[in-house]
Formats: structure tokens, sequence, C-alpha cells
């Protein structure tokens, strides 16, 4: 790298004092050292230093060194700081505070650690040490068994020297200044460490033997600057090199390995994914003992073997945490992983375990595959895990970990969802009091007050305004009737759709009347209250793709009607800026991870049958990228393929972009013999035929769940059925019972269906009409001769073409026990007409919702809910009875 | 330590294979040491080894070896780890993956480093490195000047040794073995590291010089075990030290090492807290642009300088963190440290800055002069956030930050309240309906289903039974009474007390009427919402001191009466074990930090009006051992000192058993002036006199809140009249425009007057009848005439007294804009007789629930709500509007 004269016979190099030497000596310049990134980037690349003195006042306190160190360590566009401090304040703390990443001057502990090792991937070689080697190589090459004579010093400096030195081949004899004999005869190079002023006589010397002075900057804090470009100060007529320029090009070589660094760390990284052990039991123990027998992996670690990077990351205690959305810019020109759908056939009301499959399929392509592997699940209501159903973490040896963080309040994200939508509750009814107890002028006046005699509108009125065809933003310029539209959303009281939602099943909530205190004059009206995941904004939550994307949907939502039949929306109220607000959080992805370690993504709700009911496009999308190009992304619908899935493929792909390779049928024998009506399977699989011609659009394999009473001859008619019917594979499961490994078959069966082509297509072209769109799903997808609309939802569906929204697509909400609106007709029926009773639009999620037969969006406490059993030990913390 | 022969001219000094090195090749035995901790703490300190081996199959992976590793890491029982393998498997990974704490090797990088800077405070050093230079002392001191020729080896260990030898003073001399001139004549000892077999001929070597060979387990995988007693084998006879005893010698001590460390680290620890810099700037600017302006430490940092541990603390994002109670087993024997309250005068609707001069303190004991502090504060509640309140995270240069984390969900501790609290509400109508539709048998028999063809009781129903005095398990023993009795809550729908509750102002909430549907089947009933921070799982989080303690008051809830009188527990609707379930990590206090990086506890809620509106005894505890002796715990009580600082004194320090040192008074010339009713101040100071007459029991300072309207006059004239008073002293305070240094005159008022002895007693005695408890606080804190109790107020509070809840203490629930039940009374109102409405029980919390006039439990929305103004930028994720 550097050039010089190899005929000289002494080369005396000496320090010269730096260009900060001469600053006030009231300030202690620190430096950090900034690099474009563009620069190092390009072909040929041109290394543009940015430094940053940092000055501190003389008597600043160690705690002021750590601040200053605190805020560099975590600003992404500083790749390197160096110390320039009086050894003194150099202390233990500061070594330490400063991050390895960034120590450029390779002096904390660990880089000096690794350096001894000889790990030189991580840490850095101080600038010192490197310019001394690179002064003894290029004074007598080969270096090998030359002896080097180091004199003085003993700081970490002087060992790293001499670590370098005796790394090379050459053999180092060391000594002090005071020491009897010198050696210096011997040696085929003198360095000098720190022995001050003290001068070496070329006669002591034998011929053609170097002398390195090293006076290093860290003991004498002297700073040796970055100058650029580089031009390397060689004096050949002199033959001396000055020593800061040698230091100082190692400095910069520092510098930039560490942004290099930084931008390898800021690409797709390949898993190195250490999947947990499991050692399944016989019998199979309760969900709860499997959970609680396996440690998870602290959840940071868990994101780094994915190549999260630690920013990227929030933890909500030890084994989960949020994603920042933040990663998708990081990995956009990633390719996308393959991405798979597990759906079921109509369940019986026990469910048939698509949660358990999902997990297993995972576990099986990460842990036993080696594929890389993500589980997008979503977050279970509390209401059924305190009434009948326990916990939703999937069960028996294919889980996820802890159950009972997965099955509780998790990170928050339906708590959010329940304030947010309660809130514009809170608002709606609040409104129209003040409306109908207010005349204009006092509406204006309080909506628009005077603060220190200045009256503004808000943004959000602002926005009102402009809906409302009023170019102004003077309130004191408004007509008394566009004041009259602007104060007055007038809210029809029968015609609003918004409602209250908690996350209990609290069956007397269903229908209500509110308003009966007699502080609300009179102001009652009828409503009720959902399961909070029955919220638009859980739809919202599933489908957004952006923060700025949830935020519109959030204001676009319609709340009602106002009595001359205009929309009125959750930004008319002003509430919607406060919605984003409350769901801030609740946008990112929760990372967990299942019983064999792998990593899942936990993210909106469940209900697919009164609500969308599919895991969230963002989940998935942060999951594509994460698992690479030949990864897997696992993703469920819920209910069964004539629910769930239909709205998968309708819904939330038209939303997301995305397109399924592959889709993953769950069927159990116990299920197929309830359709059937009978014990006997084999003469009635009409309905795994008819469900499997749902998949017919995408690349279906299919799977079949083993419970222990099925027979072989069973699982293997149903298994040759779906053949027939063109599944690329059907296959038995055994993760219930054996985790990964029971479900490797199924992998192996997913991995080579995904990489077959698929030919997906929409079931409907969303610029049909909305009942001509319910026709097509009805008669497709669920085999009904036709459908019938009431009035009311004849009436509403003419209201919603008129308002422009008749291009949405639609979300059913029918019963999940039937593939008709009949929940007791099993199998695949025919011959019915599917009745409308209902057409709702959720404007912010995007779709009309017509409501099939009665569908209650509450569901109620059975005698004996399953709270009986839940139990915390006050003493060791465990949880008994989430199941 | 070592004794040897010094005549000796010669030591040699050979490795022997050890204990181990015949075990079966298919296993590689790692090796940890556990000590018993009573052994160290004994007088007379017996060390006791416990070594385990974990033997792992040849054929292991490093995500074996890592695994293992991780659960050593974190079991607190572990305190050294050896790793017993093959140099191959001794990874960058593996060795780093070793908890540094635990690397009684010294291998790992950080530990190394820490070696060679000569920093032995923290990391180990390697027990063959301590045995040579053992054996060096022992064979010629003083070291001094001596010299060493060291032979062979590149490795970390070998730098080690040379590190620790030079330390001492000594000269080394380094060379390969192959190296041309082995210079051994010239060395006073010879030190061969890894040289294999190589013999050096004791003619080579000058005579007292010594040759110590080492084979260091760590290169060839020879594990050197610790036995116990240990006799040092110095075999005088032949003069060789069996060096696996010296190394194994310093390994027990490392072990002894690590073990004192984690023992010394359990204890209390003083606080090394870095206070954040504050620059005030004129005019102060918005809170939110304040808060903004200053980055917080990352909590695990806040937590560290604080003196708690790693395993204490659960991150919630970077910011706030909940706090795990064995904090408070682990401090135990730690004495508190001094306990202020911080109260105010009856309040302007606005408020005057409790929460301000609250945060203003801590600052300014903590960051100016440098007292340890801590204040507790409660998590404000959405409702008002969104309503009219904005943000309650203080004000000015005296905040929480960040305050929109402080002011959204925080940890959920509120949203696991409402989930509780509403479980339980679903439970009490769900239950009534169930017992209205079915017979005795029906309900048993869902009650104790036959699962697998076995009846049994769920343990919370056998609780049921025992309070119904039926001491039987067997199911199928109960007479069809007991069954009856046991089956049948027999509620009475017009005495259920428990209302459901949401985080919002939803004033259409407050009377509504449930079970409208159909499904229902006609079991209306009204009843209403509350806030959620007036429900009684708030109160119990508050006064809680522990989570056993927890758990029995929510199974002791009472939510309303049977139709024969009989009080109906939370435990008798099975729910109490979920309410635990639900409220685990609520009961731990979050941390968070003031503008100054000073720590802050927030835990439970406001509402002092209307519920017990004080924070966390839990919090108060945990903080008052984490300051220690001489540190200070600032808490704060809820609106007037009539209402909060009431209940803080009869109700949470009789919960609690703590008691203040000192009370701080906050006043400000606004709300003198307008208890006043009129500008002059001096005429109109009854409402101080009187407040502060409250304070007579404590040791009262007294505080004034600065406006920038106040004068020099009124303020002068307050102060004065407060000290005639017998404040210990009364001072203006500057903290909202400057923090903590605005309010450094308080903070040295405050700590004089709580190093004064204090003579603090309850207002009244709990055995008083209740009756006589309302009067006594309506009268002595009031400055009511009398009281006057409803017929219904009059009936409950014979039935409590029945029910033996007569001897709890009193919450009132009375306006907080008055003394009197009157809200425009201002000043100090006399000549007013009390109406008590009616009076209710909330046992689990413990306390009786008087209603003064009328007070609602649900606020409502203004029309314009502060949500107009709240907005987040989806770029930038930056918050507006909260304030």
């Amino acid at each position: 790298m550097l050039e010089i004269n190899k005929k000289m016979a002494v080369k005396v190099i000496h320090a010269t004092t730096s260009p900060f030497s001469d600053f006030s000596s009231s300030a202690w310049p620190f430096c950090s050292f900034v690099m474009s990134t563009k620069d190092l980037l390009s072909p040929r690349p041109q290394i543009g230093l940015n430094i940053t003195q940092i000055c501190l006042v003389k008597e600043c306190s160690e705690d002021d060194i750590v601040e200053e160190l605190l805020k560099l360590n975590d600003d992404p566009k500083v790749h390197g700081i160096y110390l320039h401090l009086p050894p003194a304040s150099i202390t233990s703390r500061v070594l330490n505070t400063l991050k390895p990443e960034k120590d450029i001057e390779g002096i904390s502990d660990l880089n000096m650690g690794r350096l001894i090792r000889g790990d030189l991937s991580k840490g850095f070689v101080p600038p010192l040490a490197s310019a001394v080697l690179d002064l003894l190589e290029n004074h007598d090459t080969p270096l090998e068994g030359k002896t080097v004579l180091l004199v003085g010093g003993e700081g970490p400096l002087q060992l790293a020297v001499q670590c370098l030195i005796e790394r090379s081949g050459m053999v180092t004899l060391k000594s002090h200044w005071s020491s009897k004999s010198l050696q210096v005869m011997q040696a085929d190079a003198v360095v000098l460490l720190d022995v001050g002023n003290m001068y070496v006589p070329p006669t002591w010397i034998r011929p053609g033997a170097a002398i390195i002075y090293c006076k290093p900057a860290l003991e004498k804090g002297i700073a040796l600057y970055v100058v650029f470009p580089i031009n390397l100060c060689y004096n050949e007529h002199e033959m001396i090199l000055k020593p800061s320029i040698a230091e100082t090009l190692f400095k910069v070589i520092n510098v930039v390995r560490s942004c290099s660094r930084w931008l390898k760390g800021q690409e797709y990284r390949p898993w190195h994914l250490r999947s947990l052990k499991l050692q399944p039991l016989t019998p199979v123990p309760s969900d709860l003992e499997i959970s609680r027998a396996q440690i998870p992996k602290p959840v940071d670690q868990l994101a780094e073997e994915i190549g999260l990077l630690p920013e990227e990351l929030e933890a909500y205690g030890r084994s989960k945490a949020k994603v920042r959305l933040s990663v998708l810019e990081r990995l956009q020109s990633q390719p996308n992983g393959k991405y798979i759908l597990v759906a079921g056939i109509t369940p019986t009301p026990l469910g048939e375990g698509k949660s358990t499959v999902t997990v297993g399929l995972v576990q099986a392509l990460s842990a036993h595959l080696r594929l890389n592997s993500f589980a997008c699940l979503r977050q279970p209501s509390q209401g059924p895990t305190f009434g009948v159903k326990g916990g939703a973490a999937g069960g028996g040896y294919a889980q996820v970990i802890p159950m009972e963080e997965f099955n509780l309040h998790l990170t928050g994200d339906i708590h959010a969802i329940t304030a947010a939508n309660n809130l514009v509750a809170a608002a709606i009814d609040a409104r129209m009091l003040h409306e109908a107890t207010q005349s204009d002028k006092a509406l204006f006046n309080r909506l628009v007050p005077s603060v220190n005699g200045v009256r503004k509108f808000s943004p959000i009125q602002i926005s009102r305004l402009q809906r409302l065809g009023i170019r102004k933003t003077d309130p004191a310029s408004l007509t008394p009737e566009e004041i009259n539209a602007f104060v007055r959303l007038d809210l029809d009281p029968s015609k609003i759709t918004w409602q209250r939602v908690v996350d209990t099943n609290d069956r007397f909530l269903r229908k209500i009347t509110v308003g009966q205190a007699s502080s609300e004059k009179g102001q009652i009206r009828e409503t009720g209250f959902d399961i909070a995941v029955a919220s638009e904004i859980m739809a919202i939550l599933a489908l957004a793709d952006s923060l700025g994307d949830m935020k519109n949907r959030l204001a676009r939502m319609v709340v009602g009607t106002s009595r001359s039949g205009q929309p009125i929306t959750a930004e008319d109220l002003g509430v919607s800026g406060a919605l984003a607000v409350l769901m801030k959080d609740a946008i990112k992805p929760t990372l967990m991870q299942t019983l064999e370690g792998t990593p899942v993504f936990v993210h909106a709700g469940p209900f697919a049958n009164i609500a969308h009911g599919n895991s969230s496009v963002l989940a998935d999308k942060l999951a594509l990228k994460l698992v690479g190009q030949d990864g897997f992304v696992v993703t469920e619908a819920g209910f069964g393929a004539d629910i769930g899935m239909e709205k998968f493929f309708n819904i939330k792909c038209r939303a997301s972009g995305l397109r399924p390779s592959v889709v993953v049928l769950v069927a159990t024998v116990r299920a197929l013999k309830m359709h059937g009506g009978g014990p006997n399977v084999g003469q009635h699989s009409a309905v795994v035929i008819t469900q499997y011609s749902l998949l017919r659009a995408a690349n279906g394999a299919f799977f079949l769940g083993s419970f222990r009473t099925d027979t072989q001859a069973e699982i293997d008619l149903v298994c040759q059925i779906a053949k027939e019917c063109g599944a690329s594979d059907a296959l038995p499961c055994n993760h219930w019972a054996q985790g990964g490994r029971g479900c490797s078959e199924l992998a192996q069966a997913v991995k080579e269906a995904a990489s077959k082509p698929s030919d997906y297509q929409f079931l409907y072209n969303t610029e049909m009409s909305i009942v001509e769109k319910i026709r097509t799903i009805a008669q497709r997808v669920y085999g009904a001769d036709d459908i019938e609309l009431s009035p009311e939802a004849k009436t509403k569906t003419d209201y919603y073409h008129q308002q422009g929204y008749g291009s949405l697509p639609i979300c059913m909400a029918k019963t999940h026990l039937s593939l008709s609106h009949m929940p007791d007709k099993k199998g695949a029926p025919t011959g019915f007409v599917l009745p409308i009773r209902d057409v709702r639009a959720s404007i912010g999620a995007g779709f009309i919702y017509p409501l099939v037969g009665t569908m209650s969006t509450m569901p109620g406490l059975p005698t004996r809910p399953c709270f009986y059993d839940i139990d915390l030990d006050p003493v060791t913390e465990e949880i008994t009875g989430l199941f």
C-alpha cells in the first residue's frame, strides 16, 4: 500500500503534532466519521469523510462524555468515533460505552480481545499497530523469522502491536527502556513505543535495521486527523514518513471498514436459525405442560438469527417484540419468498386445527428441512379465550410459545383497537347531543374557539371543509350557510352503523339502549356492542400496507349517514388523527416463536365469519422479505375455505397484490364424518371435493389431520379422493404428537408444489355490481342456487352504488358451520337460496359487508366458561387452564 | 499462597492428564460450578463447589453447545462455566455466547480485553496464567527486573501470561521454539507454553532458574478439575508441583470471585445516576416540543444506574419497562428512604400542577442536589387525554418522557383492568341468564361436567362449597339442597353493584339498558359504564402488596347480593383466577424517566374524586427500597388535600404500613384568588389555612406555584401566612420554566423537613362505626356541621355492619372542586350538612365507598374534544396535539 525506498539503511520516523494540537485547551475535540454510502456503492468508490468535531468543555464529567457517546452510538450516520481525550478521561466506563462497531481505534475491551484472539472479522486493529506493521512490511520483506525489539509501554496498544508482529511470523523481544541490555544489535527492527524523548543513536543498531518511534495518540491525547484526498507524504529526500499519515491512513481504512460492515448489515442476511430441540412424550401432555417445558429463545436473539437489526425491534418483555415497518424499506429490493395459505374444510364446532397445521408446517420447514419459513398467525380474542375456546396458540407439539403470552394481552393491539373504536362511538353520541342542544353559532364558537384572540381551523377541520366544497381557511369568512354545513354533521340516529366493542363475550351487550341518564337529555337510542375483533379498525389493521395507508383508511371510515343521506366519516368527527395515534404501535406485527424456535408473526384478528379474519398484509409482506427468495411464509385463513380462504383470495390478495403459491387444505376424518352424517367417511366425501374445487385457482396441496380414532383405510380413502380431484398431494400428518418431524412429508409436498407455476385468478371482477359479486360467491363458492336480498339490503346496495362504493370487494358475514347459511346443513348442500338480510359498508377497510341470515357479532358465555379452570399460582406465577 | 522450597535449582513441572481424560470419547463434558451462597456468607466460609458435568454427544453442533450455554447463562445458581471442548468447537460464537460474568477461564473476548487493559475488577485472569505467575512468585522474589523467557504459543492465553508477568515488573523475552537462539542462559525463568513434548535440558539454563511447562487445557481439551477439599499437592521430595493443582486452585478462586461478585450484585447498590442536561428556552415551548427535544436514556441503562438487575426488568420498547416485584425480596433488609407526599389545595378546573411539582421536585433532588429520588405517578386515563385534558405527564420543563408513551397505552395496565372488570360483568349477566333458564340438575351437570366419565370440582368451586359450609369434594355426594345452594348464586338483579367500564369519556353509557336482544330472553336490566380507572380492580392494583394479596382481593370483590341477602363474590362466579391471570403483568410498576433522566414509576390510576386515586403501594415500596436510606420517594395524591391526601393518609398508608415524612402542599395564587372570590389574594387565604391544618398530622412543608401574572407581593403574603400556620417552609417554585433548577429551594426545604421527626396519626380509628368515620371526615376535613344519610345509605350501612364490613376505612366519592359537596362553594365553606346519597362497599379493595351528592363516574366529551388537535405524521411518526 505504501511505497518506500528499500535501499535506505535507517528510516527514522517521528511524530509531528496534529493539526488540532494548538486548539484551545479549554475544549477537547471528539471526532466522528460520517461517510456517504452512495460513494462507497459506486463502481469506483470515492471516499468522502464527513468529520465532525464535538467539543466538550474541559471540566466536563464522565457523564458528559458518556452522554455524547450514547448519542453517537445511536446515530446511524456515524460510522466511527475517535476519542481525542486525555488518558485520565478514557475510563473503563467511557471505553466500554463506545459501541464496538464504531470503535475505529480498536481500544474497547471487546475489540482488544478480538484482536488478541486473532478474529479480525468484527473488531478493528488499532491504526497505530497497523501503521507499524505496514512500515515494517515496507522496510524489509519477508517478515517471517525476523526479530523485532519492542521497547517501552505496557498498555493494550503495545500488546496489539506485538500481537500483529508475531502473527506475521516475526519474533519479538520485549524490554523496558530502562532494561539493562537493550539487545538492539540483534534486532532487524526496533519499535519504540511511548518512550518520550528518548533517542536511539544510529550506531546502536545494525545496518539495514529500522527504528520506528511511536507516540500513540491514545496516550498523549494528540489527535491525528484524516485528510482527504489522501496524499501519501513520504518524503524521499528526507526519508521520513510522517507517522500521522501512516496512522491516519489506517484510521480511514477502519472507517471504511466500519461503514462497509454497516452497509453489509443493512443488506438481506441469510438466516442462521438455531432450532430448539423437541423431545415429544407419549402420551402427549397438555398444551400448557408442553409449552412450559420449552424455554423460548430470547426474542432479540431470534430476531438476530432471522436477519433483523436491533433497531428494528421493540421488545415487550423477553419473548415477544414488535417489528418496525422500516424493514420493508431496507429490504425493498429483496425478492419475496413463497406464499403458502393454510385453509380448512368447513369445521366442526371444535375447529379442525388450522393453526396447529400452520405451526407444524413451519416447524417442519425451518427446523427439519432447513428452509427459512415464517408463520403468520392472528391474535386470539380474549372473548373466546375466557369463554369456550381456551387458547389459540396451536396444540400438542405444534404451538407458539409462551402460549400464555400469546393468549393474553400480547402487545396490546386488540386493546388499542377497542380504545380507538370506542372513541369513535363516544364522539358520535356526544356530537349528536351537542348538535341537538346548541345553535350553529354556539357550535361554531366552540368548534373553532378563539385562542388568545386568534381563531383557526385545525387541519382535520380543513379537510372537512374541503369535502364540503368550501375552499376557505379563515373562520371569519364563512357564510352562515357554510357555518351550518360545517358544524352540523346532522347524523340520523337511526342510520348510525358504528357499534361499540369489547373483547369479552358479553351477550347482554348485543342490543342495548344508551343515553338514559338525565345528563343526556333524553337522547336515547338503541345500539349494541360487537366483539372487538369485529371492529372495522381490525380489518383496517389487517389490510393497511403502511402507517399512511392506515391513517387514510381510518379517516375514510363511514360511521353513519346524515339526515340528508350523506355518509359521515371519522374525519368529519375530527377523531381520525387521534385514532392513528392510538393505533401507531398496533400496526407493527409481533414476533414470537414456535416450540422449535422458528419465527412467527402474530398480527390482526380472528372471526372470519363476521369479519375479514385473516392475519395482516404487513406481517405477510415483512415475512416474505425476511425468509428470502427460497423461503416460505405460511399464513392462515380463518374457519372454512368458503369463508376465510375466499376472503383471503378476493379481499386480502387484492389489497396486498400478493399471490399464493400453494394452498394447504386441512381436513379431518372427524369433520368429514360429521359432514357425511355418519360413521362411513368414504360415502360422504362430497364436502372435500366441493371444497377442493375452490382451490382450483391456486396450486393446491392437500393435507389431512389424523386423530387417534381414524383408521388407515379411512385416511387412505380420503387421500385417494383428494388426489383424484387434482390435489398435488394428500397426506396424513402427525405434528400434534411429534412436532415438525410429524409434518415433514407435508413440508416436502408443499415445497414441491410451490416450485410449480400457479395460475391464480380472482373469483370476481370488482367492477361487477354488488349484487352480482354476492351472487358469484354464493353460487360458485357456497353452491347456492341464487341469492335473495331483503328490501333493506336492496336499498342499501343502491345507496352504496350511488355513493360510489360499488366497486369494492365483498366480505360475507355467514355462519362458518355450513357451506350454506344454515348451520345444521352439513356436507355440500344444494338447492338453497342465500338470504341477504342486510348489507353494510366498511369504507375504511374497503369492502361491502353483506349479512347472511342471522349472524351474531357478539359471542356469549356458556354456563361453565373456561375461566373456571384458569388460575395463577401467586408464588411460581405459573398459569393453569389455558389450553 | 503456595509454599515451595526455594533452594531447589530447577523445578520441573509437568502436566498430568485430568481425572476425566479417560471418559467415553463420545461425550464432551461441560462443567459448571455451583456454590452454596450460604457457605460464602458464613463468618468462616467453607467453600463447597457443586460441580455438574453436562455431557453432549460428540456429533453435537455449535447450536447444541450454544443452547446449553444459554441455559447456564440464565441459571442464577451457576457461577462459573468451564468449556471442556475440542479447540475446533470453541468457535468465536461459542466463546462469546458464554456470559463474561461466568467465564471463569477468562477466555471470552471481552474478558481477554479487560485483562490486557489491566482492569481486573470485572473479568477473570485465566487460571493457567495465574498459576504460572504464582509459581514464579514462589520461586524467587522480588520479581521486579527479572527476565522471563516465554517460548512458544501465539494464542490469547500466552498473551495473558505475558501480560501478567510484565505487570509484575518482569521483563519478558519472547521466542518461538524454532527460533535460532533461545537465549535460555539469560533468563531467570523459562515458561514453555504449549510446546508439545519438547524438553529443555537442565544444562541449558543457568543455576537457580525455573522452567515451567504448560499444556493449557484450552488448547488440548484436557479438563483440569476442581477437587474439594483442596489439598495442595506439592511433593517436597520430588519438588514437583502438579500443574493441575495450581491451575485448579485458581479455577476455584475464579469461581469464588464470580460468586462473590454475584452476591455483591444482589445487594443494594448505590446509584450512579447520569442526569440529562436541560437547557430551558424562553419563552417556554410547548410540552410536546420540550419532550421531543430531549432524548431519553434507554430504560435498561436507567435501570442499571439505579441498581436494578437486568433480570428484574421487562422492557416495553426502549423507554419504558415493567419492574418485577422480586426486587422487594432481594432488598428486603435495605432500610426505606424518606416518603414525601405531594398534595394540592382544592383545585381550579384546570388543575394546579401537582404532577408538575412532583416531577420538578425529583428533578431537583436527583439532578441538582444529587440525592437519590423517585417520583411515583399515576397512569393517566385515555378518557381525559382525548377529552379535555390532553396529557398528564407534567408540564414545561418538569415532565415525564417520552410524554406520548406516558399518555397512551403505556404498558397496558388500564386495558388489563378494563378486560378483567368486563369479564366479571359478562359473567354476572350470563350467569343470571343461565340460572333463569335451567334446572338445578342441568346447571350442576354443566358446572361440574363429566370429562371422560369423571366428574370433578375445580379448585374455585371447592372454595365456594367451603364458603357455603359444604365440606365435600365428591360431586356425587351432594344432596339436592347442597346442589341448589351450589349452583344458584341467585343474584338479585336490582342489587348488582358491579358496573362495566371503558377508558373513554362516553357519557351515553352512564345509564343504559342491557339484554335487549331476543337471545337474552327478556332478561333486561338497567346498568351503566364507569370510566375504567374507577373500577374496584384499579383500587386493588393500587393497594395490593403482592401478587398473592392481589389475587385474594380479586376473589373477595362483592359484585352484588343474592335474593336472600348474601354477598356474591367474584370467586362465587368462578372468575377470580382468570382475573389474576389478566392482571399478572399489570401488578408490576412501569419505569420511566423525567426530562432530567431521573427515575419515575407509573402505576395505578387517577380520579381521586370517585376512586382512591393514589399511585400504587407497590410502586412506592419498590421505590423506597431503591432510593436507599438517604433517598426520597415523592408520591402524589390526586385532586385537593381533602380528597387525595385524606385517602392517602387513611386508606393507602393504613394498607401499606408506610408513613410519610413530609407533605408538600401545592397552592397557586390563581386558585387562591378563585377561592377568595376576588382579585385580592390576601383577604382570602382561609382556604390555605384550612387545608394546611389537614397537614398537622404530618410534617408538612409548603410550596407555591408561580404564574406569570402573580405579583411578588401576592407570593410573599401567601408564604407568610403559610409559615404563620406552622409550615416548615413556604416558597415559590419555577420548575415549569426551569426544570429541577427552578425547584431546588423546595428540594432543600423538603430535605430539611424530612430530617425532623414526624408525629403521624390516622384521622380515625377503623373500629368506629361507618357513620362515625364518615362524620369524622366530613367535620374535620371538609368543615361540615354534620352528615345526613339517605334512607338507602342508612340501610346499606346497617347491612355492611351486619356482614362484618364495618371496620373498613372510608373512601369518599365527592366533588374535587369544593371542600363541600357543592362544586360552586369555593374557599372554606362552613355551615353545611354533607348529604350521603348512597354507600357502597369495595370489599376487594378494602374500603367503604360513600357517595356524596351527585357524582358522575363517567366523564363526557365537550363539543370540541382535544382529539381535534391530536394527529400523527405517518412519515416521521411524530405525534402532535398531546400537551
